[in-house]
């Protein structure tokens, strides 16, 4: 399977002030695409942090880097020059980024929101990117994205706002993944048991999971102190949409027989989406 | 500062089934108490994962390790298994966890929830903690949490389930954190910014910095395409609250001055609880 490496920068995800909603819709979005994301590493906007998260996800040879947040005008947009300062390449006013920015910025005037359209040392810090990167457009904020290819991974940064993550993603990032994953579809599906404690179904699980060697069962108990509910989730991955849904669907035969006989309830649960 | 790491362990936070609320909790607490949080690592339930980014973590020196999820009953609760490799020290089944997992059990039992305490393999293996760990009560699910001394990092094991996790935190870790805290205060702020965009507010930012070396700044911009919102969020740590509050009262003050000339307006802003 292709693999893909999240790095999220941002103090503010370190200190607890935003949930990091970006990780989570990143990963349902690239897991549903039929890759699989490894590891989501956050750091704060830090020089060396940012650059050595880079180096060391680099070292892991993922097929994608994808990093979010640190764009921006501000001193502490670090992003790009911790990606150059990893890859040892050198940062520079990119033309294509420079009139993307500059647009921006008329519209801006037009709107009537900004004055002066002129580029600021701060402006121009959003298109001064590491040598050999590749814009992409912001619809819908000022700071592009980046594409990068360093040896056999391809290095994505998108922003840290939420809005324009997603449309610069969905716009520019989709299809390259797409592309990538080939025909790779994720299955998955849930099942809710009452009446039967954790320990209890360990077993089974094993079982089955034993006997289903393409899919993955994992259980997460979600009663309270006097009840017990879990809910089991089962994922699989195939290049055929009717051999994923073949294969969760015997799993989970099997495992609802064996529930029964330990006097377990079981019931459909929508995975959420 | 005393410095912390979090590793999130589980595949449900890889796939974007489940929003990783615990980091964000667990963030706000860590900061809040005057530590620094240095890094989230999210992997998979997957032993060679978990050890590599425990050792890696430990090989960066922080005070603190702080894991989440992997710790029950099932076949992918691989925590302790993973900690015990990155240290190479065995698993071991402790007596005083395993008295913890079977005093549940007979609750549950007494409740009529199951008909056995018995100590099964799944129910001993929540009891079997890397050699040199002590169990920390779960006053809420079954697992203990594990607290374990390697060099001069404490590594600290507690459940996924959030309730669980916040239980155990709040009895056995919070004071243990207090206490290497000492009396730093994390003391913030917050302020909006509007009618003036980020790229303004940039050089305004870095002045405001520059002459209130103690106090972060950071810009989150907040409109949509239409309108400039900015929130700035303020941040110092210090052994002293009052000292804490007056550091960032004073880059207030300086930043508003500053933003009026430029014709923006502010306005207080209730920074998240």
């Amino acid at each position: 399977m292709v693999t893909v490496e999240l790095i999220c920068v941002g103090n503010e995800l370190l200190i607890g002030k935003t949930l990091n909603t970006n990780a989570h819709w990143l990963a349902k979005r690239i897991t549903s695409l039929g890759l699989k994301l490894r590891r989501i590493t956050t750091i704060a906007d830090d020089l060396d942090e940012i650059s050595s998260a880079v180096k060391e996800a680099l070292a892991r040879k993922p097929r994608f880097i994808i990093t979010t947040g640190g764009l921006g005008p501000t001193f502490d947009d670090k992003t790009l020059e911790g990606i150059a300062k990893a890859l040892n390449v050198k940062l520079k006013v990119n033309d294509e980024a420079l009139k993307m920015v500059e647009e921006k910025y008329e519209e801006y005037v037009k709107e009537g929101r900004i004055e002066k359209a002129e580029l600021t040392p701060h402006r121009i810090k959003m298109a001064t990117l590491p040598k050999g990167a590749k814009p992409l457009p912001n619809p819908v904020g000022t700071a592009p994205g980046i594409l990068l290819e360093a040896n056999n991974t391809v290095i994505i940064a998108l922003p840290g706002v939420p809005s324009e993550m997603k449309a610069i993603f969905e716009e520019s990032v989709l299809p390259i993944l797409r592309r990538e994953a080939g025909n790779m579809i994720f299955y998955e599906a849930g099942l809710e048991v009452l009446g039967i404690v954790e320990s209890e179904i360990a077993p089974i699980i094993d079982q089955v999971m034993h006997d289903n060697p393409y899919v993955y069962i994992k259980s997460h108990p979600k009663g309270g102190e006097k009840t017990s509910r879990i809910e089991l989730h089962f994922s699989t991955t195939s290049e055929d949409a009717e051999t994923a849904k073949d294969r969760v669907g015997r799993a989970i035969i099997q495992i609802s027989e064996m529930i029964k006989a330990k006097k377990g309830k079981i019931r459909p649960l929508k995975v959420e989406g």
